[in-house]
This record gives structure tokens, sequence and C-alpha cells, in this order.
């Protein structure tokens, strides 16, 4: 399982691993991939800074990525507090009264974690993280990639990244974004199908993959939404893409450790996943503001339900629902989980080492390949 | 491209190409693919006949099929009286209106084709074109699939099609729908994505597939819904089904010469379709009562401005519209145009002969397979 990007970035496997947890990303790059660390939790550079150095002493100097949320339109912006007055009374009140309704506890620390997950969608943020993930290349060399969940990157970022020898990725849902990424200076599109988790277009990946494609000319695309198995990435090649970019698959993997979980058990937010089908997911603007794909639960059904209120635009929605976030995310009721997951998530049906995991793409991949030799005259 | 398909079908590719046109789907067949024909628009039996006798004429003795549109569960039903009662006038008004706003002519003979295309929706209509098909196969024995395109066909129209050695296809969107259609006695799913033409779910083809591949066990599984380049063919081989399913593709077929045109010009369908990109398709009940993909038109607009009445259950909603349809089919504004549809329009580009189609599909398979191997260590 061998594209140009391979001998590009330095890997076995043209695998792309998205997650939050550094634990899974170092797994994924340990095992040949490309781990790509979500770095949107972290809302303070410390946090970061420290978590990039355990990337480092735990990933055998293998590379890795950074995936950071950050609008080339720079938003409204402000202090929290400014924003806060943004958010009407109504759509407070609806989100307290939903925790209520569905029996998702207070912090126990009293909220001193409100903020989790929030900041890093300001465009301040993220780009304290652009910083701290740039002082670390020149450090360590490892960071290879980084990637905009969001739009293009701002012009100066994509300079900043190549003068450091890292090459940058941005997710597109259509072939107007690609084509803008490109014009921009990005040097891989990552074409993200509808299927996916997190935020999505309306064409789908069979469609939208050979699509962007065609239009990213001799810019590698990665194939992200929909990826679980070896017969997908054998899809994805098939359609031209270069490799996979996958996010939810590893949700289930054993070092992912993030969330509330009791020792050695699953976490709430796991079980939930090893939990639902294909069938199980919602496309909603209730997490960020835009159209994001989640795990369908108690907490999307309640903004489903009638006389629930219209969600907020970015990024005052991540702050009305950040507080409702950590709650929920500390909270043991696998049926209240607020997740971003693709429809993929109906094969995340066991807890798995993120090594079996890859093991197991590449060799249903060859057996893929075989199978489609076979049919040849 | 071979699969067990090819053997079984007597075809030379594991093509079956869905279109309710008699010119094209002889095309299909006649370049190696198997020619399935759209029954739906079959009012009268005779017609169906007289077309059935053409396709013989026309496919120097090549396999084809039929599709039906039969519901396991028998819906209420009637004389077209009793279900025009329980349409209520204000979806009447609407139609009207809508049709007037957009400058929809009224038919130049007065509405006598009003019932174009509704009647084979009911139940008693697709019985009988069950009855024609099974005749000219016992005729010509050509006839060597049935398929329905709406849950899995009534019990002894499955045992009536295998006693005259056709085998029957039922389209999928799920799961429980697949594993239904094969304790039905189903012998081939047609695993339909969401990016889809016409009804579908809300999976999507690349998680579809694979996901109905593994139900189905031994049966085999035609990947349908996004299906436009040899590419695509080849992601469907690597997930594991034997073959394609393809509609949308065969709407700008040079042979495709239903609804209005001028004498060589495409038609006012094709012009639509020919302008379309991969985000302009919707999908509504709006046109049958289930959720269907269509092309995205002020047609459509207009059922999703606000004030717009919810659409009827099927099969009132038919009805409702059908005069509408028809009005609209016979006017020539491409930007008023009520037609099912997938994403993979957005490739649908030129007016193009069947066979051409057919060259291009296999030929960019071919390819396809070259670069996965050229991945293989």
């Amino acid at each position: 399982m061998k594209t140009p990007l391979c001998e590009r970035f330095g890997i076995e496997y043209p695998i792309f691993g998205f997650t939050p947890s550094e634990e899974v990303a170092a797994a994924i790059s340990r095992a040949g991939g490309l781990g790509v660390l979500g770095c949107v939790r972290f809302n303070e550079p410390d946090e970061l800074d420290a978590v990039l150095e355990w990337m480092h002493e735990n990933t055998d100097g293998k590379p890795f990525g950074v995936d950071v949320v950050m609008p080339a339109k720079i938003p409204t912006e402000g202090s929290k507090m400014d924003l806060d007055a943004m958010i009407p009374p109504e759509h407070r009140a609806f989100v307290e009264r939903t925790l209520d309704d569905l029996g998702v506890p207070q912090l126990p620390d009293g909220g001193d974690r409100v903020n989790t997950g929030v900041l890093g969608w300001l465009h301040s943020v993220a780009r304290s993280h652009v910083d701290i993930a740039m002082e670390h290349t020149r450090k360590y060399g490892q960071i290879k990639l980084i990637a905009n969940a969001l739009g293009s990157p701002p012009e100066d970022v994509i300079g900043i990244a190549h003068d450091n020898g890292v090459a940058v990725a941005a997710l597109a849902g259509a072939r107007e974004h690609a084509l803008h990424h490109l014009d921009a200076g990005v040097d891989i599109v990552i074409a993200q199908g509808y299927e996916g988790g997190g935020h999505t277009g309306e064409v789908t990946s069979m469609v939208l993959w050979p699509e962007l494609v065609d239009a990213a000319g001799e810019a590698p695309v990665l194939a992200a939404g929909g990826v679980g198995s070896g017969r997908q990435i054998a899809a994805a090649i098939a359609l031209g893409a270069q490799g996979v970019w996958m996010g939810t698959y590893w949700l289930t993997a054993a070092e992912y450790n993030l969330g509330a979980h009791k020792p050695g058990e699953p976490s709430t937010v796991q079980q939930a996943l090893l939990a639902a089908t294909s069938r199980d997911t919602v496309r909603r603007r209730i997490y960020s503001g835009k159209p994001a794909r989640l795990l369908k639960t108690a907490w999307t059904d309640a903004w489903d339900a009638p006389g629930a209120p219209e969600p907020l635009p970015m990024p005052l929605q991540n702050l009305l629902v950040g507080e409702a976030h950590a709650r929920i995310s500390a909270s043991d009721d696998p049926k209240v989980v607020a997740m971003p997951a693709g429809q993929i998530v109906g094969r995340c049906n066991e807890i798995t080492p993120v090594e079996k995991l890859i093991d197991g793409l590449v060799s249903e991949y060859r057996e893929a390949v075989a199978r489609m030799n076979a049919t040849l005259d």
C-alpha cells in the first residue's frame, strides 16, 4: 500500500489518522501511518506544548501532524465576555433545561472546566496552536503536516508552514473549496464526503473524491468520510486519492482515553459508539454552528424536538454548548453523548489497539486488490 | 471486468443499466451490459407489451431486465377517483399556483395525458407489468431479471419469476432491508446509497455497499448510487460488490429520447442535467411521497419555500403531482424540471452514445486496477 505520499512523509502507509488523543496519534505514527493530533481541545498554549513534547517522546522519531480549526476569514472576535453577551437568554435556558431533563449532572468542580474545547475554535487560540507546532518542528523536525479543518488557512500561516518544511492540508466538501485551497497555496486537499464525522457538505465520498481528484490536478487528495476498512482504502485509491484521512475509526481504539470512564472499561462515549449502527448519526449545526455529523443521541434528539431553538452561528454555538459538552463528557450515560462521528461508526464494534487496526486495514486492502485483479480478462 | 454475474446473465460486463427508455436499455444490452427497462411510466398493459416486443427486435437476442415499483404490502388502493378524493384541496391549489408562477403551460391536448407515469405506482398496475414480462420471457427467453425499486416483491411474484428462470433483485438502502429481501427469496441485493437518484436512505454508498455485501453473505450485491465512471465501478468491486447498477448516467445518453425536445437537440431535461453539478440535487418526498433524490430546480425550490404544504404519503403524492409532471415534461424550460437524478449528475456533461459510455467505463476501470497494482509492495 504505497503511494507517492509515503515517500514524501516518510511513512509506511498512506493512512492519515486524525484524533484528539495524543495516545492514539502516537500509536498511528508508530504503526506506520501519520498520526494527526486535533488541537481544538487545547485552550492554553502550555497544554499543547506539553502534549507535543509527549508526542515527541512516544513516536520513536516518526513523523506526525497537527490539525487546527482556523477560518481564513477572521470571525468577529473579542473577549469571551463580549461573545457571551451575543447569546440569547432563551438559548441558554433551553440548554440548561435540556441538560436537566436528560439528567446530566453539574460538573464536580463547579464549572472550572466550562471552557474545555471552546476557545480552540477562536482564531487567536488556533493561531497560537500553529506557533507552538512550528516551534516543535524547528526543535525536533517531526511535525510534517498541518491540517485545517475549516476553510483555507490564512496566507501567512501557509507561508510559515512552508518555511518550516511543513506541508499544509485543508478539508474540502465541494469542488469550489478545493480550488480555493489550492489557489491559497494548500499542498494537499482532504476531500471529506457527506458521510464523514464533523463538518461535511452534501456531496458524498463516492462522488466527491474523484471530482476533487480531477479538480486538484497534480496536488494529492486524501479521501475522508466513510473510511473504516481496507476495502474502503482500496476504493479511495481506485477513485484516484493518494491516501485516506480517517477520524471516527480511531475513537474505539484501545489507546483512546479521553472522556469519563471506569478503570479498564470503555468510556461512556466509546460505549455509545460501539452500540451505534451506520444509521445512528445526524448532520446538524448544533455542535459548532456549521453542519457537522454527530452521533445521534438523546442530546441531538432534544435539538430536533419541536420548540428547540435554531442553532447560533459559529463561534457562538460553541460558546453556548461548551459547558454542556463538558458536563456531558464528564457524565456516564451512553444515551446522552455529544460527539462528532461519521456513518462508519457502524463498523466500530470492538475496542482494538491501533496497531491491530492498521494491520487489519493493510491486509484487507491487499485482498481487495487481489479481488479486482481476478476481474480482469 | 468479469464477475460471476457475467456468466450467470450471459453478459460481457457486470454493468446493470436502469432506464425508462427502451432505446437506451436496448443499447446497454447490445453494448455488453444488462439494460433494465423501468416500467413505472406504462399505464396500459398494451403499451408495455409493445415496448418489450420492440426490445426483443432491437437487442440481437441479448438479455435484458425490467424494473417495476411494487410494494410487498399492498397499499390502500381503489379506483383513481377514490384516491383523488383523499387529496386535500389546498395541495391541489398549491400545485396549480406553482405551475402558473413558474410559467408551465397547460398540456396541449387538454389533459388527456394527466395519468402519464402515475398509475404505474399502483400495485395492480405494477402486477400487470410482471405478468407481461413473464409472458415475454416464456416467448423469447431474453428477460433475465426483474428488479423491484420499492421493498421486497410479493412472495408469489418471486415464485413466478423463479419458475420462469428470471432472477429477482430489489433495492435496499439499509442492512435491515437487504436481510428482509433475502428472507423473502430475492436473489440479488441492489445497495442504493444516499447519493443515488430516486428513492434512497441516509447511508451513503461508501458505507452501505460493504455493509450490505457483508450482510448478504453468498448473495451478490449490485452497487448503486454515485456510479458514473470506471473508477467508481472499480470502487464498487473493491468494496465487494459483484457489479454496478447505474441510472442517472444514462439520462444524457444520445439514445435517450423521452421528454420534450426540438429535433436534433438535447431535451429540456437533458439540458438541465448537462448544466447541473454534483451539488444540484435534493432529497425530498415531493416526487412520490417517499424520500427520493431529484434534480434541484425551480420546482423543488417551490416545495422548499415557506408556506409550501407537506408532501402527501405514497401513492397520493404521485396522483397529486402526476399532471404537474406531465405538464413540466412537455414544457421547454430547463430551470423547471421534475426529474429524479443522483449526485453523479455532475459527471453528465455531454450527450454521448451508450456504446461510447460503456467503452469509457471499461477502459477507466482497467486504469484504476492498474493504479491499485502500482501501490502493492
